[in-house]
């Protein structure tokens, strides 16, 4: 008899559910791993683990002093510390009651949502309120929250960019609803073409569905281009038209390579925009210490603000926050160091400016290598990337190539991945894991090796697309681009 | 027209759920808070809150060092902290691929789930398998991860005991499952009646359920009993022959008050019954770095430990688990240090156990002081609290007092609690948030204010209860016992 943790037991939505970034390829660079070959995880946005270095003064305070308060009494701390990190681990401490071994309020700690609304309003010139903005473990987890309140049966339908970031399509499925699926402009530069969206959306009605939110991605990943004033603002007019809430995450809103197209949020074109759309328009921010140049993957620290969402609403997102007690603390302060990070002035300014600057200016000579790289590869094509931390070339894959992976039993950007990864140890992710159009294939790779192993790297990829492609290239045609 | 987030639109199951840990009770006192009144908060077992110091050793390594592993190389350092500290901290540091700034696996870090696998055969006398061991952040999100492997519709029943902890009843509410009750018996200081649960199940399947799980809390909460190993053997047998997954709860397995009734984990009793059951029951076991003499809620480390679960079921989870991409990392080093404190004959040994010692006996005492000083309040009955960090004292309420809480719009238990609340600071959390039969009140406290102020908030208690009774009391009659 079968038991009820056994797999033909469980709960479909489990089953279905789809996850490519520790997917297949990933699975497959773990052993390769531990049969001691030398892997370069290039699969997840994780950049402390390819040897980015913490910034200092968050980790000073945060958290050496915040987890260790019995310092703060040490004759000894003045040694080791800088003043303004203790004057900061001492402010954070006065914010939560018992230190960062109690659970705070389920919405996150009072004072430090007070200091990301501080933080959105210099960013955007609006003021932002505190009580709509909850903290979370990590941008995913207030994700799945939102979605979770939205999601009431496979009938509601929720506007994803393909290709996509994983999160979505694989929350979408866990909770049952239904991904509804809008393209992005490869030729573009993967700009947002409302056209699109309109079909979107009417195929999603014809088939019975009520779609009810949009995702956007801004900057994009694994696409990494950054929206337009002008494309935002049709994205929020068509929302507004269609009863939709935008859920926009812009958790990669530092990390910008191009001084031509700045991160501009969602809100604050909202803001700008004034009238009945900016006072209705329903509105879910995220942002996180995963990225920019703090990349503090491991802390699991993350907001959501909510615009436009009424106070009965956020009570149930509360209840529900309530269910697991709070979000981490020490993350929570992590964010809190982000959004006021020091000032000019403070001792510790400097070395927090210079370090910053240091890991951004690399990020972006990285992404112009990488693009400059896969472009100059047979058969291989790339946006450049204007934000976020991913590059995704398009490979133009022989006939005689995709026949193999056929008989393989693989999709074809699989096979051609796998491939790559057993002749390199270069692990990324296929593009089928984000979606991608009929008979198009991409791989997304992130930008974060050290800079001083890029070349190589992108040498050691040119190698394998050469011999790849001189294997299965028989001059009849490609896949189309 | 009504907009996506608007309540209606709501996802009915997020609206269905309550959390009355976090619930009107709390809500209240915070009010009364902001308006200067002093609060005992007393509804969360959240020690540090309470005031409870965090032990020095986890936060020496973890995190002050971990977290600031520039530190390591400070020539400064061993002036602060002791020489183990600082080993144990390389250790951890070579755990991680990117220190605490960086995903780890989705499962938890390779080393930690290890460690957690020995601790657990040191505890149970049987080998543990640490494939089949996932890190979480805090019990509350395993428990979530598994209740959603099980739930697939509202035709899946999971017993629960009643009272319970409401993360099961709110978390199954969500996942739009159905809570099949099953009752403590409190005059048999909340023992586990076989003959009952039969009946639950009986009556469940009569309703078209199929029940799939049941849980246990060991030690209880609310409750603060001990289950026996014949108690447990026969909860095995009955989930066995009823095709059962077992959830153990076992956060408070180092929170035991009466010598006499030491902890038995599930698993340990489940290897010693042999033979086919302990081949075939499937068991999946919860811990956390929040109770204990930790008490690091705000930390949020767990695990859960699976026990005859298949691979593949091992892999959805995983698969699962890492949309959110991985817990939070100084979580999981608080929880691998839990699993292995530090050692006789190592450096921090002495103070270790000094602190630990001195939390866990004043807890001891604190629960004598309380359930003598309910014991003693007229109308109020209470089991002596073996294990755990609450008191759940029976309040026999006068009919006038029943008759004025329907006027008032309130349940009874909940009318109580606010008056003790208003009258005295004291925020607790009425029975009826856990469940308790037909015509029964109760209201539950933890043991975690200071010892030093134990006295004075038993005696208050006393008084508004006195005060309370001589209102209300007409001497026709109680609520029944
Ligand atoms: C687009 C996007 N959103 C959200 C996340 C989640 O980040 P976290 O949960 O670490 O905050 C990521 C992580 O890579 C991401 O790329
Ligand atoms: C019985 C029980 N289980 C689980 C938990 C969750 O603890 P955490 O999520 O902090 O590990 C609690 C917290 O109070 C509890 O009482």
């Amino acid at each position: 008899m079968s038991k009820p943790l056994d797999y033909e037991n469980l709960n479909e939505n489990v089953k279905k559910c789809q996850y490519a970034v520790r997917g297949e390829l990933y699975l497959r660079a773990s052993e390769l791993q531990k049969e001691g070959k030398k892997i370069i995880f290039t699969n997840v946005g994780n950049p402390h683990a390819l040897g980015q270095k913490p910034l200092t003064f968050p980790r000073q305070v945060v958290i050496a002093l915040c987890q260790a308060p019995f310092l703060l009494d040490d004759p000894n701390v003045g040694l080791v510390f800088p003043a303004d990190t203790i004057a900061r681990a001492k402010h954070y401490l006065s914010l939560t009651s018992g230190g960062l071994g109690a659970y705070s309020d389920s919405r996150g700690i009072p004072g430090i949502r007070k200091e990301v609304a501080e933080f959105i309003e210099r960013r955007d010139g609006y003021p932002s309120d505190p009580e709509l903005i909850f903290l979370t473990d990590g941008a995913s987890k207030g994700v799945m929250q939102i979605l979770n309140a939205i999601i009431r049966s496979d009938r509601d339908g929720i506007l994803v960019p393909v290709p996509q970031y994983p999160l979505y399509s694989a929350t979408i499925s866990l909770l049952g609803g239904s991904l509804v699926p809008y393209y992005l402009e490869e030729t573009a530069n993967w700009g947002l073409d409302i056209v699109n969206l309109r079909q979107s959306v009417a195929q999603a009605r014809s088939q019975g569905k009520t779609v009810r939110a949009m995702v956007i991605i801004n900057p994009g990943n694994p696409t990494g281009q950054c929206l337009s004033e002008a494309n935002l603002k049709e994205v929020l007019k068509f929302c507004y038209e269609n009863n939709l809430v935008l859920l926009g995450d812009e958790v990669y809103q530092q990390n910008i390579y191009q001084d031509e197209r700045p991160f501009i949020s969602a809100r604050k074109v909202l803001m700008d925009m004034g009238g009945p759309i900016s006072k209705e328009l329903q509105l879910v921010s995220f942002h996180t210490v995963s990225k920019g140049y703090w990349g503090e993957c491991g802390q699991r620290g993350g907001y959501f603000e909510m615009t436009n969402v009424s106070p009965k609403t956020v009570e149930e997102i509360y209840k529900v926050a309530s269910i697991s007690l709070s979000p981490n603390v020490p993350g929570q302060i992590f964010l809190g160091l982000m959004v006021s990070p020091p000032k000019p002035g403070d001792i510790s300014y400097e070395r927090f400016v210079r370090e910053s600057k240091g890991v951004l200016e690399s990020l972006r000579r990285r992404a112009q290598i990488m693009t400059d790289g896969f472009n100059s590869c047979r058969n291989v094509v790339c946006n450049f990337t204007e934000g976020a931390m991913y590059s995704f070339p398009q490979i133009r894959l022989p006939p005689k190539a995709i026949e193999a992976a056929k008989k393989a039993g693989k999709v074809p950007d699989v096979f051609y991945c796998l491939k790559l990864l057993e002749a390199t140890g270069i692990s990324t992710v296929p593009g089928s894991g984000f979606g991608q159009k009929d008979g198009v294939f991409h791989l997304r790779t992130t930008i974060l090796p050290a800079e001083e192993d890029m070349p190589a790297i992108m040498a050691s990829f040119k190698k394998f697309n050469d011999d790849f492609m001189e294997q299965y290239e028989d001059y009849r045609g490609y896949s189309r681009m």
